[in-house]
């Protein structure tokens, strides 16, 4: 009987802040950062997960990982990843750990990074990507992964069996397409705050000849340079491109109403992270007073229990899951579920580290077995940090190509983890200055 | 200039799950912890704070409040210590750490300890209690602490310092009272899951001989065995004694509104987390369901943008502030502003490690000096664990005394620090079997 014999988690960061490569308005200066995990078992076979942080406190969230280890040492690999409900559950349950959330925050992301482990072995196993080993359970076996607690009033087992059943025909059909297709990306690439004007039109000029369907601008700073780099945006990409917009939960209610009016002629695509992830009652204010312009929330959101308010209070157009905030898996399923039940597309956040490789994995496992088909599904993308990836995202005229090797993408190259080991590595002693995109 | 010189943390933990003293329905097995801070200066003056927690990763807590030395470390104690609006608010907007809420979870409560170790450290210095020390600050000087961000839909600037100003006549007359009568308590000694119906009868008796206004009981567990202690609870108290309830977050809405049918007939004074303190949703339509059940919630509630969403939504009757929950005295602050404007009494959570020692300064000074006189304020009381404390809590006639020595109520004694220092103090090494009541 195989057991798993250790879970070794590291601090790993990329010093980007100095370049400015990902500043916002909420965000100048980050260092992104992972709380990176490797789960091993005594047959030598590996899982990997990882936390995105943006720097200080990432050696927090990787204590916190560190915490869970006896909830996992020495137990049976077949028993755990025969039954990751259970596992899953079995973690959140944890009365004493559960007092540091409750399922939020820091010691929720690190059962969320534990049981992406988990899952990433399983999936190793089967020699299968994640999403494709996803959307090969039966609708059974996928609604036995999730936990409904607090999720009845919006989302019964039995709602969620109907939807996954309701996609059963042409599921071979839909994930032969997928594979053919892809799923399309827009960028972020050009639009981050540091960025000077010529090389916000520079970028974007790029972001059209790689062929991305959409472009995504941070805003939110100051209201004149919004208005400044919409325009310059909409000069260079023409009136049919779609532009989105990224606030990074810089404003209040009427805050964003104002500053939303000044910027809604550019006719975006949608408004982001307009105001506080946790204010489901502000963001449908918000969305209420700009409409029709729509709203995206969902990278911060910090549960299946905020996601399912946003959506019971029509306070979104779109979610944004993110494979790293969350419980996990498990919970993301839960989350895309509830956005089936309701309608709402869900269109990945994505950039950081590693956050593209392992979010289009709920991308093409939505559309091959949950939502199915959807015009306005997309995935973010970010160039940034691929290289350092044993399995990096493919993007082809501007879209992401079906990962197919084996896992959930989480997995580092191990010369990358030693070298950017926090502080003692030499990207942090030796100071070098290294180019990330 | 006097500077600050160290930030010790200890993580401190008492093996109450030993007795199960402080089971419910959700907490088990609790080991109520305390990842407790010593904020020293060069001129040896020390401030003191803490996290509870209920066990396991009371180590992680700890880590996350070593993780904010840098901003304290070397720093003016009197540029610190006069302007706590802006300590509070560097620390919250620390954009690296705010990732990993944000403003929730482990990293915003290590910025509450924080925070707290701070005022209480101010408090010694002015020979004054906690309490007392905000009464008498001007209205001006209290919205200066509080970080209106994200309120702004609900609670101005302008709106909280006209709440502080109707309070200021009247003030000294009513601080004038409240040190002479106190503030009327209600235990939830008795009320323990893992009680015997026998040792809830007897304990009963005992609160209503000590004098207390309300006890309150833990649901949740079994609905017949909540029936009937309910009215082994009724019985021993009579018709005229209110009984509040505690179900710890153990239902989704409709189970909560089935449950509460049946006990309904037994009077509950509230009904306390129903469900998920992240929930507003949910505990609207409970409350509206089971009306006029009051509902109360609050000491998991993560920061002030849940608090004013549960005031928002008509989700509640009764707030329960915790101390070491949020972002320290400055979000309780607006918290308690936000309870005025939307005219719920604030009733806080204590119990746990400290907790009676550290809410007791809020009701105190919202009585004084924001919501004023209320005849439903109820501080909770637990008697657990005060023999530890510096200033342990006084309790007569079923009423909390005004605290009067100088400080916040959070200083442990060292010799209990050294102790119960977790896993090496003797109380851990030896398996001593500590009476804790």
């Amino acid at each position: 009987m195989a057991t798993f014999t250790s879970l070794a988690v590291r601090d790993v960061r990329f010093p980007t802040s100095r370049d400015l490569d990902g500043s916002d308005a909420m965000n100048p200066d980050p260092d992104y950062s992972a709380a990176y995990v490797e789960l091993r078992t005594s047959d030598e076979e590996a899982g990997f997960g990882l936390v995105f942080t943006i720097g200080r406190g990432n050696d927090v969230q990787a204590a916190a990982i560190q915490a869970l280890a006896p909830h996992v040492l020495d137990r049976d690999v077949e028993g755990v990843l025969g039954d990751l409900g259970a596992f899953s559950r079995a973690l959140i349950e944890d009365s004493q750990l559960r007092w540091l959330g409750p399922e939020k925050g820091v010691m929720h992301m690190a059962i969320g990074a534990l049981v992406n482990a988990a899952w990433d072995l399983r999936a190793r196993r089967e020699d299968k990507p994640l999403w494709l080993l996803l959307a090969e359970l039966a609708p059974e076996e996928i609604v036995d992964l999730v936990d409904f607690r607090y999720l009845t009033d919006a989302l019964t087992r039995q709602e969620a069996l109907e939807i996954l059943r309701r996609a059963e025909p042409g599921k071979a059909e839909r994930i032969a397409a997928l594979r053919t297709r892809g799923i399309p990306a827009y960028t972020t690439t050009p639009g981050w705050l540091g960025y000077s004007d010529e090389k916000l039109a520079q970028l974007l000029v790029e972001a059209r000849a790689e062929g991305f369907a959409m472009v995504k601008l941070k805003v939110g700073g100051d209201v004149e340079d919004d208005v400044r780099r919409m325009a310059i945006a909409r000069r260079v990409l023409g009136e049919d491109v779609p532009i989105a917009m990224d606030a990074n939960q810089r404003w209040d209610v009427d805050e964003a109403i104002a500053w939303l009016q000044r910027l809604a002629p550019y006719r975006p695509a949608w408004i982001e992270e307009p105001t506080s992830p946790d204010d489901v009652l502000a963001h449908a204010a918000i969305r209420k007073a700009v409409a029709p312009l729509p709203v995206a929330t969902g990278e911060q959101v910090q549960n299946r229990i905020i996601a399912k308010q946003l959506m019971q209070a029509g306070a979104i157009d779109v979610f944004q899951l993110d494979a790293a905030r969350v419980g996990g898996v498990n919970e993301n399923i839960a989350i895309l579920l509830l956005a089936a039940k309701f309608e709402i597309p869900v269109c990945p956040h994505a950039g950081g580290v590693g956050l593209c490789e392992l979010v289009q994995h709920y991308a093409f496992f939505d559309a091959a077995a949950v939502s199915a088909e959807h015009p306005r599904r997309y995935i973010e993308y970010v160039d940034h940090l691929h290289e350092h990836f044993e399995t990096p995202v493919s993007i082809l005229d501007g879209a992401y190509q079906a990962p197919m090797t084996a896992g959930s993408g989480a997995r580092i190259h191990p010369s990358t983890v030693d070298s950017h080991l926090y502080p003692t590595g030499p990207v942090w002693t030796e100071e070098i200055h290294v180019p990330v995109a």
